[in-house]
């Protein structure tokens, strides 16, 4: 999938993610993926199920997946921490 | 699926969470899923990655399922808060 047809969730107000998401698919994209890190997680959900349930209601969770990405500091220690990828598709 | 099988994820550091999914593998546990409301969704997605990672490498995630749950406080008015089901399951 390009990687324009992602949304990183950060630190602003969730709207601001939903506004991107419903963007893209307003732009013609089939699928978008909310992508998130450690805390940020909790608002990606938060991202997807406003979308489909308030937004767009054709829109769909087809795949979610979780994983383990490894962080470089500064100091040239690494960090584990863990990430989500869902993949919101228009029927 | 009995309700024993699974691991209400809270407030408590990510290893006790660990140690209790690891616990009902090691009973004999074929699936466990793993759930949480808000911003404990981040925690269960550390605890499912640890699980799998770190000490159970015969432990994949066979699903996940994201939701919105509606919740009751005293004075009667409704919130609408997230939630994740990561069902853990042994090869």
């Amino acid at each position: 999938m390009a990687d324009e047809n992602s949304v990183y969730i950060g630190k602003k107000g969730v709207m601001s993610y939903v506004l991107a998401v419903v963007t893209q698919f307003n732009s013609g994209a089939k699928e978008v993926v909310v992508k998130a890190r450690g805390k940020s997680i909790s608002r990606a959900v938060d991202v997807a199920e406003i979308v489909k349930n308030k937004f767009l209601n054709d829109v769909k969770v087809k795949d979610i997946q979780i994983m383990t990405e490894e962080l470089q500091n500064k100091e040239g220690t690494s960090s584990n921490v863990s990430a989500i990828a869902i993949t919101l598709a228009k029927e």
